[in-house]
């Protein structure tokens, strides 16, 4: 299979900036001297999971007990669940513990806590959970220095489960665009999960793990110091948003969609595409950053950049092209019905989800279908 | 099954509201004395056509080849492709055709007009297309008054091809939320289809289908002389989008998102549950329109509507319940750890494209699984 022959709209790969991706940020953590545990969320594909682990990754997280279980059938036991455990889930957690799967569990609160300890002690089983830190106040997680984190610690010393550490993930990096500001932040990432994990082992309870990470941060920190690993996800393709951030360039973004043209308003200076928000996904990750690249950042057939032509706007199936500040002309001859771009995405997580498959494109030009899962 | 059995996020699908609402559009239409063609892209699943086509809907648009042949396989025959042609698809079209598919494709152009006319001769086949018309700006199509309008009829003379008819989608009618002015802009949709019809058969030419139609136009016309057909999609389930247009109210709303209480920052007056963007959709539709519900609207467990309770923010597999306007601080209280809601969807079309199923709920308490398709 090639390029030509395929169906669009599809998700395509480029698999060497891919690649550089994944060297790039293994080599960074190598430096740093920590594990590397990427987080699968973002591509939900073995093929692409095998490239990070080859390269040097150690265990991975999971958002979904999906991934969990399609992981672990391909092969991985070292899993870490990064979404805060629901109880009416450990019985699916038990199954894959049962069959030699070694799940981690997340959660910031003492009820859930003490949930999880009885349902292991009701089952023979002893169930690792770590706590969440909450480093920027985006989201969940208990603040390092709470009263609760004690509690949350000391209800994961009972029997039917075990602390395995703490865990954070400064989800704000998403926010900033300097490389000072960052690398402040990757401190302040590390510096919270650390202080956090001191205060549980001058409890007497036991911490081996402090793992954080966040793509921007993992990026721009300057020295790790009291982590144990760091987790990171959108790094192996990158994105616009990742761009208006400042950790990639376009040149780097691994991910992009194939569309064709099927028309033009040419008064208004738009052609329409194939690819509207179902290929795209509805994500407008740019439209508070520095540059607003609407529903994505145009690009020849071979990938290069087209600077000024953005997706403007999107309905289901169909997508509007046109330059940025000033209509073009010429529109019509720059795009021909029939002609076919590629589309950089906002956000490489929510674009890719709305693939059955990604399409991955090697230098000789052969081209492999790369699954990927959906649903939960 | 039945709700307390499901693992969460799940997509729900009130199957009375459901039916409610293809009983109301299909008694609008019968009134005023047209066929409809349901769009099928907002739930792509076969149970949900089905009743649809029990309640009198005589053939079924589609968004992409992908559900033109699952239907068929189904057991449709009578079928519009409505996104504009692109030549390099020719070959599926083909194929369904011979299968046996009345097929009909769609553009707004006359070289493709011309292309698709050349494949039928070079395949003995004669393709049927129809003539997309803009009546308001807000994407493709000719403008009924264009001179291009002629000029593609005329490419649909010739050997290969046969002119069906004209047809057009009042888009813009998403922005409105004024009954005058969505009845306003039906009658613009009608008379700009037919008045676009009337050019070509001045000309000599056959267009025996007049097709217009959005769920809001739809609902809001008071007559469609001239008119042979209407197509609406989302109002099968409506949405909060569709809410804030004023074609439905929140009651109405046959999707939902069951979601499961995961975590609290007590002192934001958050909770935090598992359906995040990748359950909701990264839509944002109601952002500009007169109520912005964030990424839903919570509901209780039995599908009521919990007033001033959003979903104010989504990551990938978190949600972040708050109260409008200010914090409550009792909000661990209101929604325990372990506690079920239901969100409803700002877009029915991009919250269901999340999942692999839906999940649909009898008045008995029962739940069945209905299937429905992903990708192109």
């Amino acid at each position: 299979m090639n390029l030509d022959e395929l169906a669009t709209p599809a998700a395509l790969v480029d698999v060497p900036r891919m690649q550089h991706n994944i060297a790039r940020m293994q080599a960074q953590l190598d430096a740093l001297g920590v594990r590397f545990r990427p987080h699968v969320k973002t591509t939900k594909c073995v093929e692409v999971v095998a490239a990070q682990r080859a390269a040097g990754a150690q265990g991975i997280t999971v958002s979904t007990l999906l991934e969990a279980e399609q992981f672990f059938k391909a092969g991985y036991t070292d899993i870490l669940y990064a979404v805060g455990i629901a109880p009416a889930k450990l019985p699916q957690v038990l199954a894959l513990r049962r069959a030699g799967c070694a799940l981690k569990l997340i959660t910031d609160n003492a009820d859930v806590a003490r949930q999880v300890a009885g349902f292991g002690v009701a089952h023979g089983e002893t169930l690792e959970v770590w706590i969440e830190i909450d480093c920027d106040g985006h989201r969940s997680g208990i603040p390092p220095e709470a009263a609760v984190l004690l509690d949350v610690g000391r209800a994961l010393a009972a029997p039917g489960v075990k602390l395995g550490g703490v865990l954070t993930h400064a989800g704000s990096s998403y926010d900033l665009d300097d490389p000072q500001a960052l690398a402040a932040l990757a401190e302040r990432e590390r510096a919270a999960c650390v202080r956090a994990a001191e205060r549980l082992r001058a409890e007497g309870l036991p911490c081996a793990e402090v793992s954080i990470g966040s793509t921007p941060t993992a990026l721009s920190a300057r020295g790790l110091p009291g982590v144990t690993e760091v987790r990171a996800g959108v790094y192996v393709f990158f994105d616009l948003v990742m761009a208006n951030v400042g950790v990639c360039k376009a040149q780097d973004i691994a991910l992009s969609v194939l569309a064709t043209v099927i028309g033009h308003q040419a008064e208004k200076g738009w052609a329409i595409v194939d690819a509207g928000w179902m290929a795209m996904s509805r994500d407008r990750g740019t439209q508070k950053q520095g540059h607003d690249y609407g529903y994505g950042q145009l690009c020849t057939l071979a990938g290069e950049p087209l600077a000024g032509y953005v997706l403007s706007g999107a309905n289901q199936e169909h997508g509007i092209v046109s330059r940025e500040g000033r209509p073009d002309p010429d529109i019509a001859q720059r795009f021909p019905v029939g002609s076919r771009v590629r589309i950089l995405p906002n956000h490489a997580c929510a674009t890719g989800a709305q693939f059955p498959q990604y399409h991955a494109l090697f230098p000789d030009g052969n081209v492999a279908q790369w699954d990927r899962f959906h649903g939960w």
